[in-house]
Protein backbone atom coordinates (compact mmCIF):
# COMPACT_ATOMS: atom_id res chain seq x y z
CA UNK A 1 0.00 0.00 0.00
CA UNK A 2 1.73 3.33 -1.43
CA UNK A 3 0.72 6.19 -3.03
CA UNK A 4 2.40 6.88 -6.51
CA UNK A 5 3.06 10.17 -7.29
CA UNK A 6 3.90 9.87 -11.09
CA UNK A 7 4.46 12.61 -13.40
CA UNK A 8 3.60 12.22 -16.63
CA UNK A 9 6.23 14.85 -18.91
CA UNK A 10 4.63 17.49 -21.07
CA UNK A 11 3.25 16.25 -24.16
CA UNK A 12 1.46 12.75 -24.41
CA UNK A 13 1.29 9.19 -23.47
CA UNK A 14 4.61 8.50 -24.48
CA UNK A 15 6.52 11.05 -22.46
CA UNK A 16 6.15 8.79 -19.09
CA UNK A 17 9.45 7.06 -17.86
CA UNK A 18 9.73 3.28 -17.61
CA UNK A 19 9.91 4.06 -14.08
CA UNK A 20 6.58 5.81 -14.38
CA UNK A 21 4.69 2.94 -16.55
CA UNK A 22 5.70 0.00 -14.46
CA UNK A 23 4.08 1.76 -11.11
CA UNK A 24 1.20 2.12 -12.80
CA UNK A 25 0.85 -1.16 -14.19
CA UNK A 26 1.02 -2.47 -10.41
CA UNK A 27 -1.16 0.07 -9.09
CA UNK A 28 -4.88 -0.81 -8.09
CA UNK A 29 -6.19 2.67 -8.22
CA UNK A 30 -5.49 5.53 -10.71
CA UNK A 31 -6.30 8.81 -10.36
CA UNK A 32 -5.56 11.89 -13.19
CA UNK A 33 -4.76 15.51 -11.72
CA UNK A 34 -6.20 17.57 -14.53
CA UNK A 35 -6.52 21.11 -13.21
CA UNK A 36 -2.93 22.32 -13.06
CA UNK A 37 -1.94 21.22 -16.74
CA UNK A 38 -3.11 18.57 -19.63
CA UNK A 39 -1.28 16.18 -22.12
CA UNK A 40 -2.36 16.82 -25.66
CA UNK A 41 -4.10 13.32 -25.69
CA UNK A 42 -7.23 12.87 -24.08
CA UNK A 43 -8.01 10.46 -20.76
CA UNK A 44 -8.89 7.68 -23.36
CA UNK A 45 -5.62 7.20 -25.02
CA UNK A 46 -4.31 6.92 -21.92
CA UNK A 47 -6.64 4.08 -20.04
CA UNK A 48 -6.14 2.62 -23.53
CA UNK A 49 -2.24 3.17 -23.14
CA UNK A 50 -2.21 1.65 -19.77
CA UNK A 51 -4.79 -0.69 -20.17
CA UNK A 52 -6.55 0.93 -16.82
CA UNK A 53 -9.16 2.95 -15.30
CA UNK A 54 -8.85 6.42 -14.98
CA UNK A 55 -10.63 8.45 -12.00
CA UNK A 56 -10.05 12.37 -13.01
CA UNK A 57 -9.28 14.32 -10.12
CA UNK A 58 -10.41 17.87 -9.50
CA UNK A 59 -8.94 20.28 -7.29
CA UNK A 60 -12.16 20.57 -4.88
CA UNK A 61 -11.33 16.51 -4.78
CA UNK A 62 -7.80 16.89 -4.39
CA UNK A 63 -7.85 19.55 -1.98
CA UNK A 64 -10.82 19.26 -0.18
CA UNK A 65 -12.26 15.06 -0.83
CA UNK A 66 -8.68 13.47 -0.82
CA UNK A 67 -9.36 11.63 2.69
CA UNK A 68 -12.82 10.03 1.36
CA UNK A 69 -10.95 8.88 -2.10
CA UNK A 70 -6.92 9.02 -2.92
CA UNK A 71 -5.86 8.83 0.91
CA UNK A 72 -8.55 6.12 1.90
CA UNK A 73 -7.75 3.90 -1.19
CA UNK A 74 -4.01 4.27 -0.50
CA UNK A 75 -4.38 2.92 2.67
CA UNK A 76 -5.50 -0.36 1.57
CA UNK A 77 -4.46 -0.49 -2.10
CA UNK A 78 -1.26 0.56 -4.55
CA UNK A 79 -2.66 3.78 -5.93
CA UNK A 80 -0.91 6.11 -8.15
CA UNK A 81 -1.94 10.04 -8.53
CA UNK A 82 -0.88 11.25 -12.19
CA UNK A 83 0.30 14.61 -12.51
CA UNK A 84 1.56 15.90 -16.12
CA UNK A 85 4.78 17.63 -16.10
CA UNK A 86 6.58 16.43 -12.89
CA UNK A 87 4.44 15.49 -10.07
CA UNK A 88 6.18 18.03 -7.18
CA UNK A 89 5.99 21.39 -9.04
CA UNK A 90 2.56 22.12 -7.66
CA UNK A 91 1.54 23.06 -4.36
CA UNK A 92 -1.10 20.92 -4.72
CA UNK A 93 0.68 18.07 -4.90
CA UNK A 94 3.25 18.65 -2.39
CA UNK A 95 0.08 19.52 -0.44
CA UNK A 96 -1.17 15.82 -0.97
CA UNK A 97 1.67 14.02 -0.37
CA UNK A 98 2.25 15.81 2.94
CA UNK A 99 -1.23 14.78 3.94
CA UNK A 100 -0.57 10.98 2.85
CA UNK A 101 2.36 10.91 4.75
CA UNK A 102 0.74 12.76 8.11
CA UNK A 103 -2.06 9.89 7.31
CA UNK A 104 0.65 7.05 7.72
CA UNK A 105 1.01 5.94 3.87
CA UNK A 106 4.16 5.59 2.27
CA UNK A 107 4.88 7.69 -0.53
CA UNK A 108 7.10 7.59 -4.02
CA UNK A 109 7.76 10.00 -6.09
CA UNK A 110 8.42 9.68 -9.91
CA UNK A 111 9.54 12.41 -11.82
CA UNK A 112 9.24 13.64 -15.23
CA UNK A 113 9.96 16.55 -17.06
CA UNK A 114 8.72 20.11 -16.32
CA UNK A 115 8.10 23.27 -17.81
CA UNK A 116 10.67 24.44 -15.43
CA UNK A 117 13.61 22.69 -17.26
CA UNK A 118 12.05 22.23 -20.54
CA UNK A 119 12.13 25.87 -21.51
CA UNK A 120 16.17 25.23 -21.63
CA UNK A 121 15.20 25.05 -25.41
CA UNK A 122 14.70 27.91 -25.95
CA UNK A 123 18.51 28.30 -25.24
CA UNK A 124 18.18 30.89 -22.20
CA UNK A 125 20.65 29.17 -19.53
CA UNK A 126 18.36 27.76 -16.55
CA UNK A 127 20.80 29.06 -13.78
CA UNK A 128 19.64 32.79 -15.36
CA UNK A 129 16.12 32.35 -14.42
CA UNK A 130 14.46 34.62 -11.08
CA UNK A 131 11.34 34.31 -9.85
CA UNK A 132 8.60 32.36 -11.73
CA UNK A 133 5.21 33.79 -12.22
CA UNK A 134 1.69 33.58 -13.18
CA UNK A 135 -0.87 35.55 -15.28
CA UNK A 136 -4.25 34.14 -14.69
CA UNK A 137 -7.32 34.88 -16.39
CA UNK A 138 -8.84 38.24 -15.30
CA UNK A 139 -12.11 38.68 -13.62
CA UNK A 140 -14.19 41.09 -13.35
CA UNK A 141 -12.01 43.44 -10.10
CA UNK A 142 -9.35 40.81 -9.93
CA UNK A 143 -6.38 41.79 -12.34
CA UNK A 144 -3.47 41.28 -10.41
CA UNK A 145 0.01 43.19 -11.01
CA UNK A 146 1.86 40.53 -9.32
CA UNK A 147 3.19 39.15 -12.49
CA UNK A 148 4.42 42.49 -13.82
CA UNK A 149 6.40 43.22 -10.58
CA UNK A 150 7.93 39.72 -10.51
CA UNK A 151 9.50 40.72 -14.22
CA UNK A 152 10.80 43.98 -12.82
CA UNK A 153 12.42 42.70 -9.85
CA UNK A 154 14.11 39.87 -12.20
CA UNK A 155 15.03 42.50 -14.73
CA UNK A 156 16.20 44.91 -12.50
CA UNK A 157 18.94 41.77 -10.94
CA UNK A 158 19.39 40.78 -15.38
CA UNK A 159 17.57 37.26 -14.98
CA UNK A 160 14.93 36.02 -17.39
CA UNK A 161 11.05 35.43 -16.30
CA UNK A 162 9.21 32.32 -16.87
CA UNK A 163 5.41 33.30 -16.79
CA UNK A 164 2.91 30.63 -16.88
CA UNK A 165 -0.06 30.45 -18.20
CA UNK A 166 -3.93 30.13 -16.64
CA UNK A 167 -5.87 27.27 -17.94
CA UNK A 168 -9.65 26.49 -17.06
CA UNK A 169 -9.60 22.83 -18.59
CA UNK A 170 -13.25 22.21 -18.04
CA UNK A 171 -14.23 25.08 -20.01
CA UNK A 172 -11.54 24.30 -22.92
CA UNK A 173 -9.88 27.74 -21.77
CA UNK A 174 -6.21 28.11 -22.11
CA UNK A 175 -4.56 31.11 -22.22
CA UNK A 176 -2.58 31.97 -25.07
CA UNK A 177 1.14 33.78 -25.23
CA UNK A 178 -0.70 36.55 -27.11
CA UNK A 179 -3.07 37.13 -24.46
CA UNK A 180 -0.38 36.92 -21.46
CA UNK A 181 1.26 39.53 -23.76
CA UNK A 182 -1.96 41.81 -23.91
CA UNK A 183 -2.30 41.37 -19.86
CA UNK A 184 1.19 42.56 -19.28
CA UNK A 185 0.38 45.31 -21.70
CA UNK A 186 -2.64 46.46 -20.32
CA UNK A 187 -0.77 46.54 -16.65
CA UNK A 188 1.98 48.90 -18.19
CA UNK A 189 -0.74 50.91 -19.20
CA UNK A 190 -1.35 51.41 -15.53
CA UNK A 191 2.08 51.57 -14.11
CA UNK A 192 3.77 52.87 -16.44
CA UNK A 193 7.44 51.82 -15.48
CA UNK A 194 8.85 50.81 -18.54
CA UNK A 195 8.99 47.05 -17.58
CA UNK A 196 6.69 45.44 -20.27
CA UNK A 197 6.34 48.04 -23.42
CA UNK A 198 5.56 47.08 -26.40
CA UNK A 199 9.02 46.88 -27.96
CA UNK A 200 10.30 44.28 -25.17
CA UNK A 201 11.82 40.96 -26.63
CA UNK A 202 10.44 37.98 -25.27
CA UNK A 203 9.82 34.36 -26.43
CA UNK A 204 6.81 32.89 -26.64
CA UNK A 205 6.50 29.08 -26.64
CA UNK A 206 4.14 26.35 -27.16
CA UNK A 207 3.73 22.79 -26.67
CA UNK A 208 6.89 22.18 -24.41
CA UNK A 209 8.05 18.56 -24.50
CA UNK A 210 6.60 17.83 -28.23
CA UNK A 211 8.83 16.69 -31.62
CA UNK A 212 7.70 20.28 -32.76
CA UNK A 213 7.11 22.34 -30.23
CA UNK A 214 6.73 26.59 -31.48
CA UNK A 215 9.05 28.99 -29.93
CA UNK A 216 8.64 32.68 -31.44
CA UNK A 217 11.16 35.58 -29.91
CA UNK A 218 10.42 39.08 -30.83
CA UNK A 219 9.18 42.22 -30.33
CA UNK A 220 5.62 41.80 -27.57
CA UNK A 221 4.21 43.90 -29.88
CA UNK A 222 5.50 41.58 -33.41
CA UNK A 223 5.15 38.45 -31.12
CA UNK A 224 1.35 39.78 -30.55
CA UNK A 225 0.73 39.15 -34.43
CA UNK A 226 1.83 35.23 -34.11
CA UNK A 227 -0.21 32.61 -33.97
CA UNK A 228 1.13 29.89 -31.37
CA UNK A 229 -1.31 26.95 -31.92
CA UNK A 230 -2.67 24.82 -29.77
CA UNK A 231 -2.26 24.17 -26.10
CA UNK A 232 -0.25 24.90 -23.22
CA UNK A 233 2.01 27.90 -23.96
CA UNK A 234 4.29 29.64 -21.71
CA UNK A 235 5.61 32.97 -22.06
CA UNK A 236 9.21 33.85 -21.25
CA UNK A 237 10.77 37.53 -20.37
CA UNK A 238 14.41 37.26 -20.85
CA UNK A 239 16.45 39.59 -18.86
CA UNK A 240 20.54 40.41 -19.56
CA UNK A 241 21.24 38.16 -22.58
CA UNK A 242 25.03 36.54 -23.01
CA UNK A 243 26.18 35.67 -26.12
CA UNK A 244 25.67 32.57 -26.58
CA UNK A 245 21.85 33.14 -25.35
CA UNK A 246 21.56 35.86 -27.96
CA UNK A 247 22.84 33.45 -30.87
CA UNK A 248 20.60 30.67 -29.62
CA UNK A 249 17.83 32.69 -29.61
CA UNK A 250 18.31 33.73 -33.47
CA UNK A 251 16.76 30.21 -34.22
CA UNK A 252 13.46 31.39 -33.07
CA UNK A 253 13.38 34.98 -33.85
CA UNK A 254 10.15 35.92 -35.92
CA UNK A 255 11.25 37.47 -39.45
CA UNK A 256 8.70 40.71 -39.93
CA UNK B 1 19.28 12.08 -40.63
CA UNK B 2 18.87 13.74 -37.33
CA UNK B 3 19.81 14.48 -34.25
CA UNK B 4 17.95 13.57 -31.50
CA UNK B 5 18.69 15.28 -27.83
CA UNK B 6 17.66 12.93 -25.31
CA UNK B 7 16.95 13.08 -21.40
CA UNK B 8 17.62 9.96 -19.86
CA UNK B 9 15.99 11.45 -16.36
CA UNK B 10 17.75 11.38 -13.07
CA UNK B 11 18.71 8.06 -11.28
CA UNK B 12 19.34 4.92 -13.77
CA UNK B 13 18.17 3.21 -17.27
CA UNK B 14 14.11 2.83 -16.34
CA UNK B 15 14.20 6.58 -16.41
CA UNK B 16 13.94 7.33 -20.18
CA UNK B 17 10.76 8.51 -21.65
CA UNK B 18 9.04 5.91 -23.76
CA UNK B 19 9.54 8.35 -26.49
CA UNK B 20 13.17 8.56 -25.95
CA UNK B 21 13.71 5.26 -26.35
CA UNK B 22 11.90 4.91 -29.70
CA UNK B 23 14.12 7.45 -30.56
CA UNK B 24 17.57 5.27 -29.55
CA UNK B 25 15.48 2.39 -31.27
CA UNK B 26 15.45 4.00 -34.54
CA UNK B 27 19.14 5.63 -34.02
CA UNK B 28 22.71 4.44 -35.82
CA UNK B 29 24.70 6.13 -33.01
CA UNK B 30 24.16 6.66 -29.95
CA UNK B 31 26.43 9.12 -28.20
CA UNK B 32 27.02 9.65 -24.06
CA UNK B 33 27.22 12.90 -22.68
CA UNK B 34 29.75 11.74 -19.52
CA UNK B 35 30.79 15.23 -18.11
CA UNK B 36 27.74 17.31 -16.78
CA UNK B 37 26.14 14.44 -14.84
CA UNK B 38 25.99 10.50 -13.86
CA UNK B 39 23.65 8.06 -13.81
CA UNK B 40 23.58 5.30 -10.62
CA UNK B 41 24.07 2.48 -13.63
CA UNK B 42 27.15 1.92 -15.46
CA UNK B 43 27.09 2.50 -19.51
CA UNK B 44 27.24 -1.34 -19.82
CA UNK B 45 24.05 -1.65 -17.81
CA UNK B 46 22.28 1.28 -20.84
CA UNK B 47 24.01 -0.89 -24.28
CA UNK B 48 22.38 -4.02 -22.69
CA UNK B 49 19.14 -2.50 -22.06
CA UNK B 50 18.78 -0.86 -24.95
CA UNK B 51 20.80 -3.56 -27.27
CA UNK B 52 23.10 -0.90 -28.80
CA UNK B 53 27.02 0.45 -28.28
CA UNK B 54 27.10 3.42 -26.73
CA UNK B 55 29.98 6.27 -27.10
CA UNK B 56 30.90 7.37 -24.41
CA UNK B 57 31.30 11.72 -25.28
CA UNK B 58 33.90 13.90 -22.99
CA UNK B 59 33.89 17.83 -22.65
CA UNK B 60 36.66 17.47 -24.98
CA UNK B 61 34.75 15.77 -27.71
CA UNK B 62 31.97 17.41 -27.59
CA UNK B 63 33.40 21.16 -27.20
CA UNK B 64 36.09 20.09 -29.80
CA UNK B 65 35.96 17.52 -31.70
CA UNK B 66 31.68 17.23 -32.25
CA UNK B 67 32.69 18.33 -36.05
CA UNK B 68 34.31 15.37 -36.51
CA UNK B 69 32.18 12.74 -34.78
CA UNK B 70 28.38 13.64 -33.72
CA UNK B 71 27.41 16.20 -36.48
CA UNK B 72 29.51 14.24 -38.89
CA UNK B 73 27.52 11.55 -38.02
CA UNK B 74 24.07 12.97 -38.18
CA UNK B 75 25.07 14.21 -41.27
CA UNK B 76 24.16 11.01 -42.79
CA UNK B 77 22.44 8.86 -39.90
CA UNK B 78 19.82 9.38 -37.17
CA UNK B 79 22.18 9.87 -34.15
CA UNK B 80 20.92 10.06 -30.59
CA UNK B 81 23.26 12.57 -28.12
CA UNK B 82 21.96 11.29 -24.59
CA UNK B 83 22.24 13.63 -21.66
CA UNK B 84 21.53 12.79 -17.91
CA UNK B 85 18.85 14.71 -16.95
CA UNK B 86 17.01 16.94 -19.45
CA UNK B 87 19.09 17.54 -22.27
CA UNK B 88 18.77 21.37 -22.95
CA UNK B 89 19.43 22.68 -19.08
CA UNK B 90 23.49 22.56 -19.63
CA UNK B 91 24.50 25.51 -21.85
CA UNK B 92 27.07 22.63 -23.77
CA UNK B 93 24.24 21.08 -25.24
CA UNK B 94 22.70 24.04 -26.05
CA UNK B 95 25.80 24.60 -28.06
CA UNK B 96 26.18 21.39 -29.84
CA UNK B 97 22.56 22.07 -31.16
CA UNK B 98 23.32 25.26 -32.21
CA UNK B 99 26.32 23.90 -34.29
CA UNK B 100 24.21 21.10 -35.88
CA UNK B 101 21.43 23.47 -36.49
CA UNK B 102 23.99 25.71 -38.84
CA UNK B 103 25.71 22.75 -39.98
CA UNK B 104 21.99 21.75 -42.00
CA UNK B 105 21.26 18.99 -39.11
CA UNK B 106 17.38 18.60 -38.07
CA UNK B 107 17.57 18.10 -34.27
CA UNK B 108 14.99 17.20 -31.90
CA UNK B 109 14.75 17.26 -28.22
CA UNK B 110 13.16 14.37 -25.93
CA UNK B 111 13.01 16.22 -22.69
CA UNK B 112 13.19 14.40 -19.05
CA UNK B 113 13.63 15.09 -15.66
CA UNK B 114 15.84 17.48 -14.18
CA UNK B 115 17.46 18.79 -10.68
CA UNK B 116 16.04 21.81 -11.86
CA UNK B 117 12.37 20.75 -11.21
CA UNK B 118 13.23 17.39 -9.52
CA UNK B 119 14.18 19.73 -6.30
CA UNK B 120 10.22 20.42 -5.62
CA UNK B 121 10.39 17.18 -3.56
CA UNK B 122 11.93 19.27 -1.00
CA UNK B 123 8.34 20.87 -0.78
CA UNK B 124 10.12 24.12 -1.88
CA UNK B 125 8.16 26.23 -4.37
CA UNK B 126 9.81 26.19 -7.48
CA UNK B 127 8.41 29.58 -8.66
CA UNK B 128 10.11 30.78 -5.42
CA UNK B 129 13.78 30.21 -6.83
CA UNK B 130 16.32 32.75 -7.78
CA UNK B 131 19.08 32.27 -9.78
CA UNK B 132 20.76 28.97 -9.59
CA UNK B 133 25.02 28.96 -8.54
CA UNK B 134 27.10 25.90 -8.46
CA UNK B 135 30.70 25.44 -6.70
CA UNK B 136 33.48 24.07 -8.26
CA UNK B 137 36.49 21.77 -6.70
CA UNK B 138 38.59 24.18 -5.07
CA UNK B 139 42.12 24.63 -7.19
CA UNK B 140 44.96 25.72 -5.73
CA UNK B 141 44.21 29.36 -6.23
CA UNK B 142 40.97 29.39 -7.44
CA UNK B 143 38.36 29.49 -5.16
CA UNK B 144 35.50 31.36 -6.46
CA UNK B 145 33.36 33.16 -4.09
CA UNK B 146 30.14 33.04 -6.74
CA UNK B 147 28.27 30.81 -4.87
CA UNK B 148 28.34 32.95 -2.21
CA UNK B 149 27.04 36.39 -3.57
CA UNK B 150 24.11 34.69 -5.70
CA UNK B 151 23.18 33.47 -1.86
CA UNK B 152 23.09 36.66 -1.05
CA UNK B 153 21.08 38.27 -3.61
CA UNK B 154 18.73 35.21 -3.48
CA UNK B 155 18.41 36.02 0.46
CA UNK B 156 17.93 39.94 0.15
CA UNK B 157 14.71 38.91 -2.10
CA UNK B 158 13.47 36.03 -0.35
CA UNK B 159 14.20 33.53 -2.75
CA UNK B 160 15.29 29.85 -2.43
CA UNK B 161 19.06 29.07 -4.11
CA UNK B 162 19.92 25.77 -5.70
CA UNK B 163 23.20 25.01 -5.82
CA UNK B 164 24.84 22.63 -8.01
CA UNK B 165 28.15 20.25 -7.22
CA UNK B 166 31.03 19.86 -9.05
CA UNK B 167 31.89 16.33 -10.61
CA UNK B 168 34.97 14.57 -12.39
CA UNK B 169 33.83 11.37 -13.37
CA UNK B 170 36.79 9.94 -14.92
CA UNK B 171 39.00 10.43 -11.36
CA UNK B 172 35.62 9.20 -9.64
CA UNK B 173 34.77 12.73 -7.77
CA UNK B 174 31.39 14.00 -6.80
CA UNK B 175 31.10 16.93 -4.82
CA UNK B 176 29.41 15.95 -1.43
CA UNK B 177 26.93 18.37 0.30
CA UNK B 178 29.24 18.21 3.09
CA UNK B 179 31.54 19.43 1.01
CA UNK B 180 30.32 22.39 -0.23
CA UNK B 181 28.62 23.28 3.03
CA UNK B 182 32.66 23.63 4.03
CA UNK B 183 33.33 25.49 1.13
CA UNK B 184 30.62 28.35 1.83
CA UNK B 185 31.57 28.15 5.72
CA UNK B 186 35.31 28.95 4.41
CA UNK B 187 33.79 31.67 2.04
CA UNK B 188 31.93 33.18 4.95
CA UNK B 189 34.84 32.65 7.00
CA UNK B 190 36.69 35.22 4.53
CA UNK B 191 33.65 37.43 3.90
CA UNK B 192 32.22 37.66 7.40
CA UNK B 193 29.14 38.99 5.57
CA UNK B 194 26.77 36.69 7.29
CA UNK B 195 25.37 35.09 4.94
CA UNK B 196 26.42 31.50 5.04
CA UNK B 197 27.00 31.05 8.85
CA UNK B 198 26.98 27.21 10.81
CA UNK B 199 23.41 28.10 12.17
CA UNK B 200 21.91 28.37 8.76
CA UNK B 201 19.33 26.22 7.93
CA UNK B 202 19.94 24.63 4.69
CA UNK B 203 18.31 21.58 3.21
CA UNK B 204 20.93 18.77 1.46
CA UNK B 205 19.72 16.21 -1.60
CA UNK B 206 21.41 13.34 -2.40
CA UNK B 207 20.12 10.77 -5.66
CA UNK B 208 17.13 12.99 -6.33
CA UNK B 209 15.00 10.75 -8.81
CA UNK B 210 15.31 7.75 -7.06
CA UNK B 211 12.48 6.19 -5.39
CA UNK B 212 14.22 6.82 -1.91
CA UNK B 213 16.53 9.52 -2.61
CA UNK B 214 18.28 11.65 0.67
CA UNK B 215 16.91 14.97 1.65
CA UNK B 216 17.63 16.22 4.92
CA UNK B 217 16.76 19.83 6.60
CA UNK B 218 18.63 20.79 8.96
CA UNK B 219 21.35 23.68 10.36
CA UNK B 220 25.00 23.97 8.42
CA UNK B 221 27.04 22.98 11.28
CA UNK B 222 24.40 19.82 11.76
CA UNK B 223 24.46 18.67 7.98
CA UNK B 224 27.93 18.61 8.24
CA UNK B 225 28.05 15.54 10.52
CA UNK B 226 25.73 13.69 8.22
CA UNK B 227 26.40 10.90 5.33
CA UNK B 228 24.54 11.74 2.19
CA UNK B 229 25.46 8.43 0.66
CA UNK B 230 26.62 8.07 -2.90
CA UNK B 231 25.48 10.71 -5.73
CA UNK B 232 24.96 13.19 -7.63
CA UNK B 233 24.42 15.27 -4.25
CA UNK B 234 23.20 18.77 -4.35
CA UNK B 235 22.37 21.60 -1.99
CA UNK B 236 19.63 24.13 -1.39
CA UNK B 237 19.37 27.93 0.77
CA UNK B 238 16.05 28.22 1.62
CA UNK B 239 14.80 31.72 1.29
CA UNK B 240 11.80 33.06 3.38
CA UNK B 241 10.00 30.08 3.76
CA UNK B 242 5.74 29.73 3.35
CA UNK B 243 4.25 28.28 6.13
CA UNK B 244 3.15 25.44 3.86
CA UNK B 245 6.91 24.88 2.37
CA UNK B 246 8.04 24.58 6.74
CA UNK B 247 5.54 22.27 7.08
CA UNK B 248 6.84 20.15 3.94
CA UNK B 249 10.16 20.81 5.45
CA UNK B 250 9.41 18.90 8.63
CA UNK B 251 9.63 15.67 6.66
CA UNK B 252 13.20 15.99 6.39
CA UNK B 253 14.80 17.74 8.93
CA UNK B 254 17.60 15.61 11.23
CA UNK B 255 16.93 15.31 14.69
CA UNK B 256 20.14 16.48 16.97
Amino acid sequence: MALYFIGLGLYDEKDISLRGLEAIKKCNVIYLEDYTSVLSCGVNKLEEFYGKKIILSSRELVENKAEDTILKDALEKDVAFLVVGDPMSATTHIDLRLRAEKAGIKCFVIHNASVFSAMGITGLQLYKFGKTTSIPFPEDKWHPETPYEVIKDNMKNGLHTLILLDLRPDEKKFMTVNQAIEYLLSVEEKRKEKVFSKGLFCVGCARLGSLKPCIKAGNAEDLLKEDFGKPMHCLIVPGKLHFAEEEALELFKIHK
